[in-house]
C-alpha cells in the first residue's frame, strides 16, 4: 500500500473520500488532510449532513427524483403542466433543466441508462415506473432527454419503442452546435446533426 | 441560492462537500448525488470514518505530524537519525518525503506558513515548538523544506533567524529543474536557480 505512513484512521477517511466520483489518490489526501484541520463541529457537521441525507433523502413516488418528501416538489407544484413529461437519466439532470427555467412541465427520473458494458439491464433502471405512468393516461407527450451518447440514444430508442404503441407523443432532445461555442470547434457528428436539424427563420 | 430545488438535506450535504478543496458547485453536487447512491453501509461508513479521524488523530507530542498515538511512527522509530530535523509546512509533505524513501531523519510539521495576507503570523504555526525543540541540543541540522513560493520561502528564512543563533546548521532544499522535466518548459526562475546552484561533476 502506499502512503501507508499515515496513521490508520487518516488512511481509511482518505479511501473514503477516493471513491467519490473524479477522485484520485492525491486529491482524497488533500481532503482527508483538509477536513482534520475543520473545527470538531465542523467534521461532526460533515458526518451528520451524510447520515441525514442517506436516511431522509428517498425516491419521488411519482417521478422517481431525489426527495425529502413522499412527492417531490415538482410533482407538487400543481401549476405545472401535468401532460407533458422529461425523461432524464439522473437526478443531477432535473437539477440542471430546472436552472434553464424554460420547462414547466414534470419529470421522470431513470437513474441510470441502458449499457451493456455496465451489465445495466432496462429493468435495472426506472423504466417500468414510467411506463405505468404513461398507461394512467394523464400524459401527453414524452421528452426523451437522455444524454446525446451511445448509452443515452439506446436507453431512449429503447423507451421511444415502448411508449409510441400507448399513443403518446415521444420527442427528442434537439441536437445541435451549444450556445455560444465556436462552429470550428465543433465535432463533425454535431455539426452534421445541427444541419439536419435546421430551423427555417 | 442556486440549485434550491434540492432538497434540504442533499443542499446541506452538497454545502460540505464544497468546503473541500480544488471543488467547486458542480463537483459537490456530483459527490453528493453520489453518496446517495451508495449503500446505506457504506455511507455510514463514510461519515463514521470523518467522525473517527477527527476524534483519534492529533498532533504528535514532539513532531507536530499528525499521529493516533501519542508520538508518532517516525519519531518512535529509533533506528532514525535523531540529530536532523527536516521542516515541513503540512502533514502531506512528510507523506511525500517519506514515499521518496531516502531522508532517515525526523521531521517537524508546522500546520501552516507565515502568510501577512491571510493573517498568519509565525505564533500562528508551530514555531515555538521547533525552537524549543532545538534548544534541547539533540538536533545537529535543520534543514528547511517549505514550499520555493513566497510565503514559504518567507517561512524558512524567518526559522533560519530564529535557529542560527541557537549554534544548529540550518539548510534550505536544493532549487533546479525537476528530474524529468523538459528544460524548455522550465519557467526563468528555476532555470536561474538552477545555474546558480550547479554542480561539478
Amino acid at each position: 500500500m502506499i502512503d501507508s505512513q499515515f496513521a490508520p484512521p487518516v488512511e481509511r477517511l482518505v479511501e473514503y473520500f477516493q471513491r467519490l466520483p473524479g477522485i484520485g489518490r492525491k486529491s482524497a489526501v488533500r481532503m482527508a488532510f483538509f477536513l482534520l484541520s475543520m473545527s470538531k463541529e465542523d467534521a461532526e457537521g460533515f458526518a451528520d449532513a451524510i447520515l441525514k441525507a442517506k436516511e431522509k433523502v428517498f425516491r419521488c413516488e411519482v417521478c422517481q427524483n431525489l426527495t425529502d418528501t413522499p412527492v417531490c416538489k415538482v410533482c407538487g407544484d400543481l401549476s405545472r403542466d401535468r401532460s407533458t413529461v422529461c425523461v432524464v437519466a439522473e437526478p443531477s439532470d432535473v437539477a440542471a433543466i430546472e436552472r434553464a427555467k424554460e420547462y414547466k412541465g414534470l419529470y421522470h427520473v431513470l437513474h441510470g441508462v441502458i449499457s451493456p458494458l455496465e451489465h445495466t439491464g432496462p429493468d435495472e433502471i426506472c423504466i417500468r415506473e414510467l411506463v405505468t405512468r404513461v398507461g394512467q393516461g394523464e400524459i401527453k407527450e414524452v421528452i426523451l432527454a437522455t444524454d446525446p451518447d451511445t448509452t443515452g440514444e439506446t436507453t431512449a430508442v429503447y423507451i421511444s419503442g415502448l411508449l409510441k404503441p400507448l399513443g403518446v407523443k415521444v420527442s427528442r432532445l434537439a441536437y445541435g452546435v451549444p450556445v455560444g461555442a465556436h462552429l470550428e470547434f465543433a465535432d463533425v457528428v454535431t455539426l452534421m446533426r445541427a444541419i439536419e436539424g435546421r430551423r427555417e427563420l
